[in-house]
């Protein structure tokens, strides 16, 4: 049996996405996944296998697909919540030395990790005995959603190249934006409209890091792009980083730049589609939910797909 | 095969139970599942089903019991207490918002919410995909809980009409007893003793909903109703709404103005039963635990086969 | 078939365990539970079964050590960390009252608990319908770590009589070392050397309980005792207690008194393993983990075993 590339590799950055074949494999098997649950099968081949969720962050949605698709898989799950407030990190235990403890306590097979630092899941996966799965570190990368990003896009799309794409709100500190930009830029001849105010345009560095054959271009106003996008990605103002920075003023003048209404999506292509990682806040309006370009909720059952895909390759040969 | 009334139903009122051969209905699978539980049968009839139960308020007795009822049929369960302080509802996300997110990302067929809004149950199942078993609505609700109070006077009287039962406590705030009234007034001849403080009496409104044939009386004493009760059906005066309202003194003045001792209850017939939804903080003496008319312990076991009874209705034809 | 001396039992005390023949038989089943863990064989007896985990105190070890446990042996598991803060038990029920409550709620046939009270365990073993596990109450015992320990040198050292053991650091609040030493004192002609600073000796009554045929000697300085051990148990200096005691000035000057590095390793015997319950905060430098004398990190894995067996233990006959 000719092994996956995952098999026994921790999945810590989209980085490791580096030719689009293994992308399609993916969701190959991440297309497998979706007929056995639609079709209610039981299909447990981590039976015997035990997958530890550990988040240090608060979640709700990447939190219960992680748990979600370990359970249906078969696997033995011990998912934990507020681990920054559980014993041994509040009285002082590093990450490595969680990380190594729960592999043992456990007999982990896998370790699925959440972390508000940068750098978390390669600190992990340098001393876990077993593979990691970044569920998102700090600001730099949640590749798992940008893996389900991209398959939503191919589901509704049936492409991936030749896409004009557009990404609006924080483009400072989303991190689901940058992951997914990464990927994009595998394909050929796709375009990236860049929407955001001032204060929140990408970093210079990152976009300096693009592939040089995806066109890219930054606005500060959205009324000339909507009517041309394929997707368009929306994002919600992280309030969360203003408080910390005492710029909560700022915020609130910049949260809702950008409002999509019924109204505005109508001037979209039939064939666009509207994405956003949620939670939302305001950026989408309830009334565009029905709208059949709107497609953030089918967005996040894809994800429990990608997900059971990505537990399957790393653990099964 | 004839379809469960149930089936593909959300739960989220007593008030859908509109005669008696549903409650019978359910009753009868109840019984078959109490019967598997004792004998430790594997009964996993949900294999394949995935249930998420999200509770936003906090709760040990409803969230274990819907926990373990869910697993026990071999279900695929999401079990997350503290919603309220997770992601995405800090953020700001709207139970809407939630509700539709968490059916996408655990495949979810039933969701099992408990929330402090007295309509969140409704506007649950509103958004959902799927149904909806309200586990606890604010003041208003709590249908689970009414029906397993109701087996348990099965269980013990063999038969729910002609029963003479006292209602002892928060008649005000109490949503157990507002549940199990309504029931209760699906079968012929009960007659209803409504026991409270003057501060603490059952609302007016709620009063004259009560069905005309079933007779009601209010007291502000009790000692001449137990020597007559079949079922007494004891209630915590809830020391979080004084809280709230700033009125403390009044709370201290009333909590422990109905505490059943030992001495008390020899008055009462020797085939009446003691109940209580827990927890208890002085309302029943511990020295009445070991009295064969106590029942508040053994009540407790009905409600898991009662939500075992839902779950497989709900979900298998 | 002959039941095993724990079937239908509580395990609270290591003071249980009597002789030495039922250390054996706990170890001949831990032991059958690695194999079919390393080789991730299926091996499910506890199916149909149903095990609560309460935890009252912060834990990441042991609460994923027993969650993990009891689901590799198939049973239907209840695992609530955060007890302290849960509905009942902010709305003032007594422990007694909520043990009894789960057991009925989740038909549990074992209860787990740790909780901040030295006689927790013997109180809920008190009132429970089934067994209880004490999985660490209050200053007093944490059995099933002793348990793990007595293993993990079992594992190293081939044999546990004749054994030079050394503890290190907090002795008088510490409940992993008492529950250990006791155990030591099964066995013949072990000897015992107490390290720690003045403020945290043992406990004279404790002392003063340990069987007369071990040796015991106490230090303040332990250079001349590293080269002898077989067995050096480090500790951590808990600054919780000091915190509690508005001792922290103390604390500071005491929590790195005994720092292992990697020269101080270099003087123990070749044969020898160092062991810790974990988390440390600099008792052992890191620089040590790749010495063939960390025996730490390898320690917590045959935790999962020990479980594993009294699980099957005390449920099956």
């Amino acid at each position: 049996m000719k092994k996956s590339f995952l098999f026994q590799q921790s999945y810590v950055s989209v980085k490791q996405m580096v030719e689009v074949g293994q992308i399609t494999k993916i969701f190959a098997v991440a297309e497998a996944m979706r007929q056995r649950v639609e079709e209610r099968q039981v299909y447990e081949p981590l039976k015997g296998y035990s997958v530890a969720i550990l988040f240090y962050q608060p979640s709700t949605r990447t939190f219960s697909s992680f748990s979600a698709a370990a359970r249906r898989l078969g696997a033995y799950v011990t998912a934990i919540h507020g681990m920054q407030s559980l014993s041994s990190v509040s009285k002082g235990e590093s990450l490595e030395d969680t990380i190594r403890t729960i592999c043992q306590t456990t007999a982990a097979d896998v370790i699925v990790l959440r972390h508000p630092d940068d750098a978390s899941s390669e600190r992990a996966a340098a001393v876990a005995a077993v593979p990691v799965i970044n569920a998102g570190s700090g600001v730099a990368e949640h590749p798992t959603q940008a893996l389900l990003d991209l398959y939503a896009i191919y589901q509704h799309q049936k492409r991936l190249d030749r896409l004009q794409v557009a990404m609006v709100g924080d483009l400072l500190y989303g991190r689901t934006i940058k992951s997914l930009a990464a990927l994009l830029g595998l394909y050929k001849k796709n375009s990236l409209s860049l929407v955001a105010p001032e204060a929140l345009r990408a970093p210079t560095a990152w976009l300096g890091s693009l592939p040089k054959s995806m066109s890219v271009q930054e606005y500060d106003d959205w009324e000339g792009v909507l009517p041309e996008v394929d997707v368009l990605y929306m994002t919600r103002v992280q309030k969360e980083w203003f408080e910390q920075a005492g710029r909560l003023a700022e915020y609130e003048q910049m949260k809702h730049k950008y409002v999509l209404t019924r109204h505005l999506t109508e001037q979209m292509k039939p064939s666009a589609m509207v994405m956003h990682p949620l939670p939302r806040v305001g950026e989408i309006l309830p009334e565009v939910d029905s709208d059949p370009r709107a497609y953030y909720f089918k967005q996040m059952r894809l994800g429990l797909y990608i997900r059971m895909a990505l537990l399957e390759m790393i653990m099964k040969p």
